[in-house]
């Protein structure tokens, strides 16, 4: 038997998908879970006549792949991947090259790399987003490490990814734990924007008090215009499911109470180490923290009344405007996203390129949107601005629409919408154009209880001033 | 020579102070200090006829003490306190007492407390609120530890904490590394009552275009009402201050850059790890990240015109429902971070008991205020309530002032006033109020896109839906 062309561990959806697509772009693959019986299931039930070839033992898998060994790993993150690792280890040689494809946090990415990389193991931290049918069909591929690694890895990867009309969405990154960095960024703009997304529809419902068809053909409008994405997409495909058993809209039968699995936990927790501001990222997981206290909530509402709707008197100007807001909304949360990757990429030595990123997350993955093509566009004319605020066109583009998205809040805030979101994204903006802002003040008191100094506007040095006769020993 | 009764190493300003209180109510202290000049400049200059001895070698320090031994650090947080516990270790003797009053991170103060505990020393984690001032003359005191550990040293630490109208600011906290944990959380609300105040400031001076010895007199006014505080308090002298050198309000030369340590953020990061929504806190820090970038702020709003000033007919009434909307997000600050130590207290196994914690912050902290004995009181009546929404006298006297934090932040953002803090109070209520939210749409689509499955309203179970014919493979 012939040795394969790569190896992938994992088979649960994603495992299973991923390796379906390699097979179909003309790879064979050998595959190998940790319980045999899920491999077995695999193989029976959607393998027929494909160069899908199943092992039971890490050793057979490892030795039936050609060299320099390629292995996906498609385990849970955490512990698992060490452990598989670890059993990988005694099989492998150097120059093999393991890929690690699930949602590792990239501290973790990182020490692997660097605990393999001294044993000649090369390894690829690599961000994979798409979801069940992006791994099946192409998903969007952000594999980081060494150079050299991803010219050895570049032809499989290259061809699984999803396709855009700019291209592969598929790129070498950057070093170390670069691609699962860039993976949680991602994830943490996926966070912003469903819940931007659901703020508006909370806007609609409560305070239009539309119902879910014409909340369908609001979505279904805005995807064609300048909000066109995936994630508007799917919003509007969601508002057409008739749930089956009660004949009303499945939507309505969910319950309220996001989960969520960490990456967008771990980016606002890695934003305030870095010192980048993403409230906007850091609010939406406030706002799921916050609805999975739903027996909290009932209680806490108990006897109140929900008095939301609004007196609009022209509606379709009204969603309008309700489109201008979401999409400054979004294209904000955006700039806060690519803001934390500068900065990550000059604090880590990544070596990211911003209008790479934008173009491979323009196909394939959860936050493809219209929007990326601007970006990229904005990133090849100015590789090196700090910050999408330095750009006159995207501000240009913002400031047509910031109008809407605060005359939005005003009016919405005087009904019982949280907007944690929306919000945060319009105080983010008023932020950052005001030359001055009252953290003097805050410097202030802090100098004043805690000695801990101030610097002045008129001259450079650190200065601390005895606020009260009292306070000094 | 006998034997002193404690000894403290770390003779920076806090230091010192506490020093100095230890010594004014009757106890001799040792000192110590990593450099000797500083352990001489402090005897020298404030120690004169005290009972206070200066030694400079660990040994010698470690044997002037009577025993148990009760040493205090004060020295930075992080490493230096592990180096200074581990110089001590040879010298100390099985019942020996550490206690860290440093600004520790409280999983350091965990892993210190088993450690030591090992070895038969025991550790007291031990929060410390006041400033230099609070040092010296009394300040708020969170010691964490083994009860039978805060039992030999709470003669010392009663008497030199600070005294309300409801005792000594002190009081035993809880198990293991709770003090810390307790301070951290202090800390949080703090960051958060900082920036509320400094929004406040920003709509007043933006807004109203009022003059500094007017907000002066605003916050003396509020001082004596309802928002009595003491950084309501340092605020309203804070407006007072003129700079000698250039004849202007000192806040005024103060630089727009406002500064942390840390404890701010840690309660932000540890509020998503324990899963407790805490937004008004983590926009606080978020705001503080922003006012940072001073130099993209200035950049950004090159050319840009500000106009911020808003026709007010009656600003007397205006400023009254400030004042309300003001008390409204403190009440719902403060909410959040009880409820945040509530969570830890049963996750960690802390013991907390926050009727105790509210009254000994009533005295010598930062946060001290008014409030607090209202929220004594409540913990009293309902020592187990998951969360102050769920008390009628919390939700009565905020719903009181909500409709005016609903009027301000719809008016307010008209203008370019950053409201991060004060907005993300009115989201967090209204979040909490609301029996449902929009959050069924995001399980729909983490659901639609990553087969993450979801719950209903009508029965229990997980369920996953086919949402698209061409998304399953």
């Amino acid at each position: 038997m012939g040795k394969t062309d790569i190896g992938l561990i994992g088979l649960a959806v994603m495992g299973q998908n991923l390796v379906l697509n390699i097979e179909r772009n003309g790879f064979t693959v050998s595959v190998y879970n940790r319980t045999s019986e899920k491999t077995q299931e695999f193989i029976n039930e959607k393998c027929n006549n494909k160069n899908i070839i199943p092992f039971y033992s890490l050793k057979d898998f490892v030795e039936s792949l050609s060299k320099p060994r390629k292995i996906i790993l498609m385990v849970k993150a955490g512990k698992p991947v060490d452990d598989i690792i670890n059993g990988l280890l005694p099989f492998l040689e150097k120059g093999d090259i393991l890929l690690d494809c699930g949602n590792s946090y990239f501290k973790d990415t990182e020490r692997r790399y660097s605990e393999l990389k001294e044993k000649g193991i090369y390894f690829i931290g690599c961000g994979i987003s798409g979801g069940e049918y992006g791994a099946l069909y192409g998903p969007s591929i952000m594999p980081g490490g060494d150079y050299d690694t991803w010219l050895k890895t570049e032809n499989i990867l290259l061809k699984i990814s999803a396709k855009s009309d700019d291209g592969p969405c598929c790129s070498y990154i950057g070093k170390t734990s670069s691609g699962h960095f860039v993976k949680m960024v991602h994830n943490g703009i996926e966070y912003a924007i469903m819940q931007i997304i659901a703020e508006i529809y909370d806007i609609i419902n409560q305070c239009l008090k539309m119902k879910n068809n014409d909340i369908q053909k609001i979505f279904e409008k805005w995807n064609t215009g300048k909000l066109n994405s995936y994630l508007i997409e799917i919003t509007s495909e969601i508002f057409k499911k008739i749930d089956t058993e009660t004949g009303k809209s499945l939507v309505d039968v969910i319950l309220d109470k996001a989960e969520q699995k960490g990456t967008g936990k771990w980016t606002s927790q890695v934003s305030f180490d870095l010192g980048v501001p993403v409230p906007t990222i850091t609010n939406a997981v406030e706002a799921r923290i916050i609805s999975g206290y739903k027996d909290y909530r009932i209680k806490i509402s108990e006897n109140k009344k929900l008095e939301n709707k609004l007196d609009i008197k022209n509606k379709k100007i009204f969603i309008k405007k309700l489109e201008n807001a979401c999409y400054a909304a979004i294209l904000i949360t955006y700039s806060q996203g690519m803001h934390l990757l500068k900065v990550a990429s000059d604090n880590f030595g990544y070596g990211l390129n911003l209008s790479e990123i934008s173009r491979i997350w323009k196909g394939g993955c959860i936050i493809r949107s219209k929007i990326l093509d601007f970006l990229k566009n904005i990133y090849i004319e100015n590789s090196d601005i700090p910050h999408l605020f330095f750009s006159e066109l995207f501000m240009k583009n913002l400031e047509k629409n910031i109008k809407d998205l605060r005359e939005i809040i005003c009016v919405i805030k005087k009904k019982q919408i949280p907007l944690l979101c929306i919000s945060s994204a319009l105080d983010y903006y008023d932020s950052f154009t005001r030359a001055r802002l009252p953290a003097n003040l805050i410097q202030a008191q802090r100098d004043y209880f805690g000695a801990h100094t101030y610097e002045r506007i008129d001259k450079d040095g650190i200065f601390h001033t005895k606020w009260s006769e009292e306070i000094e020993s």
